[in-house]
């Protein structure tokens, strides 16, 4: 199917719904709220005036399928998100639920494919910035929220997850005893189409990107960097404890082993997001004597994550002794990484290759709902679309063309499985 | 005279002096604010007691004479000042006070001297700490506090210098305008008591040494780096703009450097005392966008000082580059080294091997009170106290004996000036 002729439609589902969600800066989609309801209900209307099915499932996610197709029935299912960050942008999350209608749109204007092989998922509650938790709408189906995760409460009102969750209609006693939500053997594969959140495909030019996988983390929210405080002015360096010195001298030891793996192929990016020297106490004219920071390294490979956990924690030891000072680690919190389905891979870059679409297969250091089908043993597929200025900011910039180019592709590639899965 | 039997007096006057400054922790005598002022309200209600007059100065400074003394009359001056780092230790600055209140109170219950030769001067706002500018108080008396040092707001309440100064009572108009408001006719040498800041003095098993000069300092209160906030998983190293790595590197640079600089003989210490990420947008999973940070280098040398100066502004900038960052300096600040009056190193030694106390010449690397009064060409002398822990701390640790060792050094010394100036 030609999907350039929906380039229209596309605009103006994405206009509508910024318009419904605009805060006055950017646009603002609570996590089981507000704005993401309105979203939803927005595209529901849009959808049973295309002549298409849709339910919300327990989680409250909505599930749009072609009528009459049996409930339960296998399919393809193509997804992404529908809430934003706070003043966020419209196209993270919402351009793969759009994507998903399109494609089930074109289908049923074109007359195309007679069995109910493909729905499309629009994710609840994927953004951490709401609850401090990500994924709650798709971790929701698997079994992933704990009655913890239910009590964490929204960061504007205070109300709970739960409280949220049950206002929007799901099942919030299933999701506490951690049922799974989805049969896994319902979903033949799972596509998602998602705007890169980084700067790579914008400077190589590259309209679509391959997903390889997903980067899985490990990290410290707080080390604490313990030296001596004492007056800058009278402690010659050789008896000094300076825990701003020893801080930055673990920095730039990283610095340099993450510049040498990548010259080795490693997949590792490495951030300390957060540094400060002790408010109570620091001064100018004082010697730090305490510093605390984060530490996160996020990598593809678990392999390459512990390896460089070690080498950071072999030089935090060094520098320990170097420099008389103490490194102090709080629980080490870790993520694992998805791989996509090796067989989706190639059928995404085939399908770019097929309509000479300059492409790359990269990894993504951002997480999405995918990981959650990938570790569920589901093939899992995503393809990335160029972006300017990055995500979570209302400065995001997709072009439309690209979008369309995105759509096209994995158009062809629901085609590929259906006809692998029918033919199989 | 017998300076021992006022040690029962010198405790009360320490212990109660930490009461009414305690902070929980430490004592907090906030420059031109509320420790300070308590401070300095009970120190003018005991020398009233003990029939001393007291005077604020035009910079709200305490003057404690002896009652009948004519105005201006030249003086030897003894002083420090009774303010404090948040938290820090008692004995920083206010020994120096007690000890020149305690030599009053001896001569005035001895009847020694009718000649009003000796004043005290218990300056206000010696710490930076607390606005970012050291010798607030005994700089203003010399013109040295500029209409820009006016505008530094306070590190917790955010008022400004002048409104604190305003406050406490000083004349703001006339320091604003750089007036000299002290006659350095009418000083005819300036001692101090302090406590050494550093280990040298306990390491060596010297209660006291004579300060043979003091380090100056080259200092920037807060340079911001800035570089570009994005998503912690999905830019890779080489399209990074992180402002803590450029921070680090700075630092490790300097660190180099310093290190050089030492093994050639250069008198020098650096410390950024203060290095913060910006609260209101910094996460785990977000590549730090702004690094606020201070930086000081202290030395006996301006030339030493100005070729370490250029040396950071030229690796900043190369980083700048390197990185993709911007380093954005607020005004710099500087104080001259100062050298010590040899005629008065020379007295204050010889009361050491009169009374038989083990003493040794060394500089100081703090800061201190004197340096403005040397710089001015009065001539000035400092003793230093032993002292464990360092200062700036609650764990300072002075022995009451080294102090009243201290004094007895002093009053000695203080007699000699004096009848040499009578002579002379």
């Amino acid at each position: 199917m030609d999907m350039l002729q929906y380039r229209a439609l596309a605009e103006r589902l994405f206009a509508d719904i910024r318009t419904l969600s605009f805060d006055g800066v950017g646009v603002t989609r609570e996590s089981y709220g507000r704005g993401e309801t309105v979203a939803g209900a927005y595209l529901r209307d849009f959808a049973l005036s295309e002549g298409l099915a849709v339910e919300a499932d327990r989680a409250a996610n909505l599930v749009f399928s072609e009528p009459g197709a049996p409930a339960g029935s296998p399919a393809v299912w193509v997804g992404s998100h529908i809430d934003s960050v706070p003043q966020g942008g419209n196209f993270d999350g919402l351009a793969g639920v759009i994507a998903g209608l399109l494609l089930m749109v074109a289908r049923r204007r074109s007359g195309h494919g007679a069995a109910a092989a493909l729905k499309t998922i629009a994710f609840r509650g994927e953004e951490s910035a709401w609850f401090g938790k990500a994924y709650m709408g798709s971790g929701s189906l698997f079994g992933k929220i704990s009655a913890a995760d239910l009590e964490l409460k929204q960061r504007s009102t205070g109300e709970t997850l739960a409280e949220c969750m049950r206002k929007a209609g799901a099942d919030v006693d299933a999701i506490r005893a951690q049922e799974p939500l989805l049969d896994p053997s319902a979903v033949k594969a799972y596509l998602e189409l998602h705007i890169e959140q980084g700067p790579v495909m914008v400077a190589r030019h590259l309209p679509l990107a391959v997903v390889s996988g997903i980067r899985g983390n490990v990290r410290h929210n707080r080390i604490d960097c313990i030296g001596d405080a004492q007056h800058s002015g009278v402690v010659p360096r050789w008896l000094r404890h300076d825990a701003v010195f020893a801080v930055s001298d673990l920095i730039m030891r990283l610095d340099a082993h993450w510049s040498r793996l990548l010259e080795r192929g490693t997949d590792l990016v490495v951030t300390a997001g957060i540094v400060q020297t002790d408010a109570a106490e620091h001064s100018i004219s004082r010697i730090p004597g305490r510093v605390s920071f984060s530490l996160e390294a996020r990598s593809k490979s678990n392999d390459s994550l512990e390896a460089f956990y070690q080498l950071m924690r072999a030089e935090a030891a060094a520098i320990s002794r170097e420099r008389g000072v103490m490194f102090r680690f709080d629980r080490r919190l870790a993520s694992d990484p998805a791989t996509m389905d090796p067989f989706i891979v190639g059928l995404l870059s085939q399908a770019c290759i097929d309509q000479a679409t300059a492409y790359e297969v990269l990894p993504s250091g951002a997480g999405h709902d995918a990981s959650l089908f990938a570790n569920a043993g589901i093939p899992s597929g995503m393809l990335f679309i160029r972006n300017r200025n990055g995500s979570h900011n209302p400065h995001e910039e997709m072009d439309i063309d690209d979008f369309i180019l995105g759509v096209q592709a994995l158009s062809h590639t629901a085609d590929r499985i259906e006809s692998k899965a029918a033919s199989s």
